[in-house]
């Protein structure tokens, strides 16, 4: 899988987290050690220091060091004993302390709201909150944002190991919100700013990109060739090509909500008119689809579904990439606009070596932005992909 | 940049390469230093073994041993000396040996024949040699590219070091030509079928693919975002993104030319219709010029011109690559077509980050492919890239 340390604050002092409170440079192979552990240990069975020598090539010795590092930092625990042979004594099992740390996942991409969840280390979510977007935009969409952190991190019960942002736009590999037209933001240096406010480790990433991780580390989705759109405020595209994440120059990979679909003069945030985002960012669709008969929404959205299609074919058939998810509102990814995209796609595409593209709807739910958010944090801080 | 050993031959007895005669593993250290010594002897002024430890971090034991091996199997060669200070001898210079091995490169792609060429290591074309295509496909093709080779390789003065082949259609790692319509061509072991042919290792990739490492390692193009679109007998593109090559689940991505563009019901050699293809391989475009007016002609190559940039426009958008170049003949990639394809291109994407999608002329010009075979051989067996 591609490496999903996409956006990094700089590392600097770590005022709450335990797990970072030791000098350990990245580079250092006590880091690498520990990484290689805890790949073995993670959703894994519990483990003896010998199964993890056995494992992982290391010393017993070295394995037994590492594992009393972890231990002091909490991120495993000891959880009984397995009988050993006859001359043997039991073996001490150890597993990850899931509950030992919390990741505090921010989801910017929603129509309304900033939503966010704390989650224990192997994703699953314990508290949710959320705060209303109304019309704020610019340096106030900001302050939303770090209060929504700053009431997460207040609600968390354990120290928290870093926060995870998914949100719209091109963003750098620094985690600067390059452009983000829906929310009135350009260079705006987010990962920083909300790591010198809160004093964590912070990964600031585009919205797809987050979702397409999460979709192939949780989800159903194939790393070989996986494309995922993202419907919210804005359209966007996340691609995994060859196991790889495809980012772009400076990030600018994914941008399929400003390809242009139609010469009707309907000006897109992006100044452009036309684009695939006039029609189908889901305030935009909602606008449509207002007071409509049922009958006329239904082919309002088959309609919305057919342009996505055209503009999906020509990529995933260029890529080979044979599998796309969509993620979205489920009020709005309906049965008829799911079979209109697939059959403009169908219209659109050969078929290779006996494979087509198929769209189908996204394994994650609601939820897969904030679980993306949380892949990237473990990524980052544990290695863990 | 992307390892362009895409394609390769199993490796057996060496019966004509000197450079291959002894057992070198490529996991083999010594084959690292080798192939770390000539990447930076490679198009480069002649150095000293002390200048080699110095640029390398070798010990000069290791790099005068290594440099004794590549004397031996003639790949280096030594060229004079450099006066030495006052109390040391002066230093004796060496160079990449050029001439001392050929490398045997076929362009499969062309409309009516088959071409060759013999270069040198360093990509200069020395020999050519072409075979008519006529109507053959299948076996009777593959015949004709074997007899080919045979010619080049009767033809070479020096040892040929490997062969390169660009071929259409969809290709394997292991060099085998899945599926090639306009060819014929289904599962076809190409790279195993010329080793045991001609007992040299051989390198067999898509068209475009091959040409597209050209054009980043010896044309003008970024290797962190570059498309090229290649137009012969079909139409394909090669795609490198943050400096990977895109290949896709078996080899399937690149197939733009299978993207639908039309319902006029003209049938592809994929067996569908209104591909691209139908409108722009080179064959079905002169098919629709012949016995045109000049205007007539202008204004059919300009449609041709839109179709493709039509088609490009979201790949490029979505992908982030913005530098987009096209090879093919001259006399269809002339002035209106280039024009009427970047104003289609220019219709349908956005600029981001004052960044633009820009279609032009590969800087390859027509020996792109075969360069790009090269350049795939030189990859592959003395680690260049």
């Amino acid at each position: 899988m591609a490496s999903p340390t996409r956006s990094t604050a700089r590392r600097a002092p770590q005022v709450r987290s335990g797990a970072e409170s030791a000098k350990v440079l990245p580079a250092d192979v006590r880091h690498l050690h520990r990484t290689l552990l805890l790949s073995h240990l993670y959703k894994s069975e519990p483990k003896s220091r010998a199964d993890l020598a056995r494992a992982t090539g290391l010393t017993r010795v070295t394995v037994s060091d590492v594992v009393a590092d972890l231990l002091d930092r909490k991120l495993v625990e000891e959880v009984g004993t397995r009988p050993g042979t006859r001359v043997g004594k039991p073996a001490t099992l150890v597993t990850v302390d899931y509950t030992s740390h919390a990741l505090v996942c921010l989801d910017l991409s929603r129509e309304t709201e900033f939503r966010g969840a704390i989650t224990s280390l192997d994703g699953d979510i314990l508290y949710r909150d959320a705060i209303e977007l109304g019309d704020d935009r610019g340096d106030t969409a900001v302050t939303k944002v770090t209060q929504l952190a700053h009431r997460l991190i207040d609600n968390a019960t354990v120290p928290v190991l870093g926060i995870g942002v998914g949100t719209p736009g091109i963003v750098s590999a620094e985690g600067t919100v390059r452009n983000a037209p829906n929310l009135g933001w350009r260079d705006l240096e987010l990962a920083r700013h909300l790591h010198d406010e809160l004093h964590l480790p912070t990964y600031v990433a585009n919205d797809a990109d987050t979702a397409v991780l999460a979709e192939s580390t949780f989800g159903a989705g194939d790393a070989n060739g996986l494309m995922l759109v993202q419907i919210g405020l804005g359209v966007g595209a996340g691609i995994l090509c060859d196991s790889h994440l495809l980012r772009g120059p400076e990030g600018t990979a994914g941008e399929i909500g400003h390809v242009r679909v139609s010469d009707e003069h309907i000006v897109c945030s992006c100044g452009r008119t036309g684009c695939l985002e006039t029609y189908l960012a889901a305030p935009r669709l909602r606008e449509r689809l207002a007071g409509l008969t049922p009958d006329r929404a239904t082919h309002e959205l088959e309609r919305a579904g057919q342009q996505l299609g055209q503009v999906i074919a020509p990529v995933a058939q260029t890529l080979g990439v044979f599998d796309v998810a969509l993620l979205g509102p489920e009020d709005l990814l309906t049965e008829p606009f799911l079979r209109a995209t697939q059959e403009a796609v169908n219209a659109t595409t050969s078929h290779f070596l006996d494979r087509n593209v198929t769209t189908r709807l996204s394994a994650l739910g609601s939820d897969g932005v904030l679980h993306g958010a949380a892949a990237h944090v473990l990524a980052g801080e544990l290695g863990l992909s």
